[in-house]
């Protein structure tokens, strides 16, 4: 055993049948399992036995045109994760909602409700949705441009914030004998005017108990990287390789002291898939197993619809057409996920079917197999080489490749001192070791410009 | 003992201290606990041991200028009933949501996975909201004119019930072996373009174990019964008198023909706000001590804002003008309400100080003092009298009188044959003895008249 080395920290990325793609075909998933609550409660309490910092739910507002091929439905992740909330009682809540398709003050009070109701576990990871499916049931109108929804998300945050601290912390007397029950004075209009939002204020909640929820964000582009250095506290991210990793990891951190922050206030979690074996081989077998059971037509569409060309017409067995791809400048959303695509195709020379299979098991984000020594001694290089503070923890297929971390990596990760033996608080904060945030009461009663 | 009665139907309205004003000051209310999640599943558990059929919270998303006199914010619907569909097994569970502060996809999404989650007991209070410190959350505009509301209520749930129906029951097929999870003929969308709202559809969850939530209403102008009659399945009320219940009942149910629905497809729910004591005159003690802990200056603010005049320079102890009352036409929101308020003023000759008193209890609902066998006996009087099919539970102070009522008139309702002794069904649906909807399948790809 080894004390004093930096610990990781993990949270579980909690998806229907698991993050491969043909997850729900194999044979321990539960594909009718997906929309069953006790599923998902049966998922946390393995986490939570495995003392991880969280577990996170992705989400959008629309399907795909895709269905036949996998799970994309989802339960939606406040109520869920409100349900968990009372299933669990110590692991961190990080739920989705789109600041392009939502109201601050519904999702601002959602948060605060669910951070109360968890008693200080509640996470927001902000995103501004990629994708028409979501766009079409919210209007006429496709996707906006990247900018447009990077500039709301701003005006989105500053109105949440506000919202979030229109309490004084203090506002609740409770005097029954005097008859009074909020001091006026300690409860604030927010008034916000502003490009997207009019917004009055105050909340109808006092704050909560970490202040506000963890913000966690995952942008990758430039102006999404310059959101999370300005005010996420946690950054997904998916990353092929170490050394891109240490690159990213090195460049949000660097982007923050213009800010006023300091590179500690962000915990960097890059997506890990882990295939585990007792043996090597055995942990390849299963990787092979699992990818045997993709369908390449699901494969072309997805890739297609990523690269945002169709790739329908070209061999499988044949290269990207290069060529073509580099001309394409539709590419509105998941930019940064297009390239990483292209580089792992190009840098491994691999034709569409093999960049459709080393993608399977988790949509470009790193994945390996191995066995539980292995694992965690790519995990020790990740942290260890300024890669990452800890993994946003994606396994192939759900129950039995998150037991087998729990159960196999875990110990190992905490024998070597990389990671808690038990929960040493009890809020989101507290794990990740974030702290609570002050409230600002410059925010009130500012008139932003129109 | 009597058998073969016709049973009512009971819903707890839950609500942070109680429904009288004054609750939060009585010696056994907490205060503090009203964003405690433990206090909440406390009062379902009680509900539920005395085999309510559902609990039901009521919503807006501002606050009214008036906290230093009472509780008056709330943990959101969504997420706090959620967290009780875990705590809890039996009991409906009925939220809240605007049609006229959300976008229906969100709405429909929510409830339908508040439905999966609760495994079928939820249910759905549609309102359009009353009020302008919700408006000025949501933009610039003051709360839009009733018909508008109305009108907007009424697309937003052509939509909802469209997505709601979006998958056919039988849309997931999971068949491992041949890689086909959803029948793509069987998943709609629903192509929605309307005045307010274009949404292409389906829902991202499948149909849920009610086909949809139980739909409820409190619509208690013209356009509000009328909208009720078409699609409510329970509806809320506010009478002062059972004659006044009695025509509201026949008015609503004598409206449902003409959508071809029969009366028994509406469960009518007065509100009945009951101070319980061992003898009438504990009662009425009970009464007049929690009357002595209201504020003067609140109950000025409550009345002149629900008159929509400012009262404050006329005698307490002096009439309502009711020559001034009758020039006012500026009454867009809850004018039911208002009349109700003027009606009892007039039928009892009150003072405004006696109104204010009369109306601190429940807001305008029935409200009694009386023994358990005084109670019962009133409540069977609404039933029998064909006023009510059930009651709208509104404790004047949580935990006790809802502890009282569960501990002394349940009883006495189930020895007279008129309440269950147990629950007989899982969903809903089936406490209330309302029909599992269809699914319509004439809503695929309608387009509606722009
Ligand atoms: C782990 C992870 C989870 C994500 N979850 C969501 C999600 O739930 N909903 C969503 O719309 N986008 C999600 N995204 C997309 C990001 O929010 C972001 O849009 C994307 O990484 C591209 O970055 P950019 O917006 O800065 O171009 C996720 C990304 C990652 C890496
Ligand atoms: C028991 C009860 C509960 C209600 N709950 C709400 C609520 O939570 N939010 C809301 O905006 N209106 C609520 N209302 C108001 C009604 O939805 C409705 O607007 C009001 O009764 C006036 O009827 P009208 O809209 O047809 O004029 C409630 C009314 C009653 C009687």
């Amino acid at each position: 055993m080894s004390y004093g080395k930096k610990k990781m920290h993990l949270n579980l990325f909690l998806r229907n049948t698991g993050h491969h793609e043909a997850s729900w075909r194999h044979p321990g998933s539960d594909p009718n399992g997906v929309t069953d609550i006790d599923y998902y409660i049966k998922l946390a309490k393995i986490a939570e036995a495995g003392k991880l910092d969280s577990l996170f739910l992705a989400d959008s507002y629309g399907l795909p045109p895709t269905m036949q091929f996998l799970v994309q439905q989802a339960l939606e992740p406040f109520t869920l994760l409100s349900a968990l909330a009372i299933a669990t009682s110590r692991i961190g809540l990080i739920g989705t909602a789109s600041t392009t398709y939502y109201e601050p003050f519904h999702v601002a009070r959602k948060f605060n409700s669910l951070d109360h109701i968890s008693r200080g576990r509640a996470g927001f990871n902000i995103v501004t949705s990629t994708g028409n499916a979501t766009a079409f049931n919210f209007g006429a109108a496709p996707l906006p441009e990247h900018t447009d929804r990077y500039e709301r998300a701003g005006e989105f945050m500053e109105v949440a914030k506000g919202l979030w601290d229109s309490w004084e912390e203090d506002a609740i007397v409770a005097d029954k004998e005097q008859g009074l029950y909020v001091d006026p004075e300690k409860l604030h209009e927010i008034n916000h005017v502003g490009r997207h939002f009019h917004v009055k204020g105050p909340l109808n909640l006092p704050r909560s108990p970490q202040g506000h929820p963890v913000l966690v964000q995952a942008g990758a582009s430039d102006t999404g990287r310059e959101f999370a250095s300005r005010m996420a506290e946690a950054v997904f991210t998916a990353q092929n390789t170490l050394e891109d990793g240490r690159s990213f990891y090195a460049d949000v951190k660097g982007r923050m002291a213009k800010y006023g922050r300091s590179p500690a206030q962000i915990k960097i979690l890059p997506g890990f898939c882990p295939v585990i074996g007792d043996t090597s081989a055995e942990a390849k077998e299963k990787e092979r197993e699992l990818n045997e059971l993709t369908q390449p037509e699901y494969g072309v569409y997805r890739l297609s619809n990523l690269l945002k060309m169709d790739l329908r017409g070209y061999p499988l067995d044949g290269p990207l057409p290069f060529a073509e791809l580099a001309e394409n400048h539709e590419i509105n959303s998941q930019k940064a996920r297009h390239q990483l695509y292209l580089e792992l195709a190009q840098r491994e020379n691999l034709t569409i079917r093999q960049l459709i299979l080393r993608t399977a098991t988790s949509r470009g984000h790193y994945s390996m197999s191995g066995t539980p020594i292995e694992i965690a001694d790519e995990m020790e290089r990740w942290i260890v080489q300024g890669a990452a503070d800890g993994f946003n923890l994606m396994p192939p297929y759900f129950p039995s490749g998150l037991e087998e971390f729990v159960d196999k990596v875990i110990p190992e990760l905490q024998n070597r001192g990389l990671f808690r033996t038990d929960y040493e608080g009890t809020t989101l904060r507290e794990h990740y070791g974030l702290e609570r945030p002050e409230r600002s009461s410059s925010r009130q009663s500012v008139i932003s410009a129109q």
